[in-house]
């Protein structure tokens, strides 16, 4: 993994140009907030592109990571609290508010926050103003870690091990944990099967605990893959260091294709021609919780080394980290989410595809969301509308050339849709997609992942696990 | 029925004064708009408190009859289009439509409304504000009537008989009907058994239309009860005739006992201690589907008839009129349609209390939602920030006392709850409340409403249905 120190370092371009762009469906939302462009002078440069990144939801970045002098004390004060013993996907939340990817929230949430989250997917802010917060960033116990807490006003946060301590809440609230409605409210089903539910909402407690976090260490896997977790206020750092005057997120969670390059090509290319001198491509790959027949993190970190090593993005304008967010797949709902942490992160413009964070009905043979519901919910979403949404229309191989192309429905004989089902099973058997749908270092990675699962004893998955330090 | 004229003229001050009613719980949401106490002049009163009323979501009452002269055109017309025949409850929301409760939807919903109102609880308008706009008011199609309208951008809405036009929906759009969405976003469940779902959704179309309405008449039910049913125009004007200065109303679908009453009486008290000459109760009873065990419309007509006749509510500072809306049971998702709507009626004060709009969970054995959930929803609603909303502490009959008091939570013992169940049960047996819980004349209604029940043959409940003239 060592070369994906390239990320950071520029490469060739991509030799394939890519003509078939103009497709691309440009639809900024209501509010287009376009940063003044004015010209910048000597060491005023840092300051006045600073001035140009969105500001984060609320105005100021939530970082919750205890000061470096006082971390002992916290420590020593955490060992005293009633405790609560974290699962791997409680602690992913950890980092996710630690870093302040949901900011304003200041750590899990209290009922009220919980109540306007599985109704408003929003919250109101002391100034009447909204800011957006569609999935319920919750903490679960059970009635004995309820007891166990009485009547104490902070509890510690240990990790899955329960041998070291992660944080603090404080100023706590317990109140009940609804799962039907919840899961009614977030997925717009309650049927058996949906992966998030079954992981960590099916077992789980009765009751929720919300309050202030004081993080005591910064959040680590020590996986290898650390230095690609940039916090949001690192990645605006990255930004404002590459004088960036647009960023734009692409949110994934499966290996780069052809198809996906196409559009962030395409969309560096449409945002240049709004007059932009400098986007920067923020290609943000999910890092928590997948369900199982999703590629593993560290196999898609791979392959999208594979992808910017063969020139297909151009890393001179991309930055790669990972969100360290768990899944939901909970489609318009969730997508809201995606976009909303990248505001955070400093992006203005947000791609959104079909059926974002969507997968089929668990029960039913049927997608579970309407395709086109993602996108339009994130356009009408309150507390979004400084973002600029670009949605976009499908790529598929087109056979008269040979590669990856937006859609062009005059000519649907041309073009294949390779889904995510047969692109697997093309990888599994070893066979190779069609020239142009993947880059041969890329689609190598994929053929490596399915061998090793097949040789693999254990089906299992591992998942991205925090480690205490 | 011909003594209810006597709800709008006065009678005899309430003779049993309420002393205990200092609990009553007052907090007015974030932006309390107290209307101004300017003085007024000459025959520009009218217009000075006209200003006075809040005004309607979106700035103008939508009101969606057809203009007298082109009726019969329009009428005509309608016979030339693509038919769908309505089911009773359809109608009622044509109703409610008609007379712009919903304000400002101007007919049923569009895909882009529907997917605010499943996942916001709320409409975004032009200028970028927000309207509370929580159920769907939605019209399901099957293939068949799909199919029937094929490319016609109008279609004609027919009374359940099938006879008579009702409206024409203008510029419409055919969507798909996601029914299992749309319940777990609205009730937070599936499980089987919610009234509204079996009666109205279930079994319905797999297609919604959207569109402009025209209706065609005024809608009637000819059921003796038209009189009572005031369109938010017809209330608007009959609060500026009162000279009111604040406007508060109180949903219910309930008998009304001293409980409520004291609950009135002590909102009227509160307003005018803070400042408001001349608060005006609006008693909303809904008047469209309810369950089956619910009593039903007429008979608690007769009920509110007694109450006012006994001097429970002071009809000069009360105006009880029928809101014409199909009830969904849907708890804190519907109280804010209740609320939303008397804004347009011109309530800026909303009476919320307990489990509003709650009902027993279908299939488990406990209340579907969570008792306090309703108000503090309410409360946090977007668009309802002009509305003041006013929560109450419960009453319950206080033995000490011999009447309906406010809950004292100091002093348990001295309090009986007396539930619905238990109400039906006493009415149903003939036996007698203790003294002090309902006025004897509207306990009297209730005891012939049972008896009916009994020597009737049908236990089905009659359902108000609107008919064509």
């Amino acid at each position: 993994m060592a070369s994906m120190a390239s990320l950071f370092t520029k490469t060739p371009k991509p030799t394939n140009s890519l003509s078939k762009a103009t497709q691309t469906q440009f639809l900024p939302s209501f509010h287009v907030s376009l940063p003044s462009k004015k010209p910048r002078f000597g060491n005023q440069n840092r300051l006045q592109v600073k001035s140009e990144l969105i500001s984060p939801d609320g105005g100021k970045l939530v970082q919750l990571v205890v000061e470096e002098d006082l971390r002992r004390e916290k420590k020593r004060e955490s060992f005293e609290l009633p405790r609560i013993k974290l699962s791997t996907i409680d602690l992913q939340w950890v980092h996710i508010l630690s870093e302040g990817w949901a900011s304003p929230l200041s750590g899990f949430m209290r009922e009220n926050e919980f109540l306007q989250t599985l109704h408003f997917n929003s919250l109101r802010l002391h100034d009447g103003s909204f800011v957006n917060m569609s999935v319920p960033i919750v903490l679960a116990i059970d009635d004995v870690a309820r007891n166990r807490i009485g009547d104490s006003n902070r509890v510690a946060l240990f990790d899955p091990n329960g041998v070291e301590p992660v944080a603090i809440i404080n100023d706590i609230q317990v109140y009940r944990h609804n799962k039907e409605e919840r899961v009614a409210r977030t997925w717009g089903t309650t049927a058996p099967g949906l992966p998030y539910v079954e992981e960590t909402i099916a077992n789980a407690g009765d009751w929720l605990i919300g309050g202030d976090l004081e993080v005591l260490e910064p959040i680590k896997y020590n996986d290898g893959l650390d230095r690609f977790r940039l916090s949001p206020a690192k990645l605006r750092e990255e930004f404002l260091k590459r004088d960036a005057d647009a960023v734009f997120a692409f949110q994934l969670r499966n290996p780069v294709h052809n198809g996906h390059a196409l559009l962030m090509t395409d969309t560096r290319r449409r945002l240049l021609d709004m007059g932009y001198k400098n986007p920067i491509l923020l290609l943000n790959p999910l890092g928590g919780f997948t369900k199982a027949d999703d590629v593993p993190l560290h196999w898609r970190m791979k392959q999208h080394e594979k992808v910017l090593e063969d020139g297909v993005l151009d890393p001179e304008t991309t930055v790669v980290s990972i969100f360290p967010s768990p899944m939901h797949y909970a489609g318009p709902t969730e997508v809201q989410w995606h976009a909303k942490a990248r505001i955070n992160a400093g992006a203005n413009f947000y791609i959104v595809g079909r059926d974002p964070a969507g997968m089929g009905h668990p029960v039913e043979k049927r997608d579970l969301y309407d395709a086109d519901h993602g996108k339009r919910v994130l356009g009408m979403a309150p507390g979004l509308e400084r973002l600029n949404i670009l949605p976009f229309k499908v790529a598929a191989y087109d056979t008269t050339q040979g590669k990856m192309a937006f859609f062009d429905p005059s000519r649907p004989q041309d073009f294949v849709f390779i889904s995510g089902t047969k692109m697997r099973t093309l990888a599994k058997n070893k066979e190779n997609p069609p020239d142009g749908f993947m880059c041969p270092g890329g689609w190598k990675v994929l053929v490596d992942y399915y061998d090793s699962l097949v040789s693999s004893e254990n089906g299992k998955i591992p998942q991205p696990a925090a480690v205490a330090v």
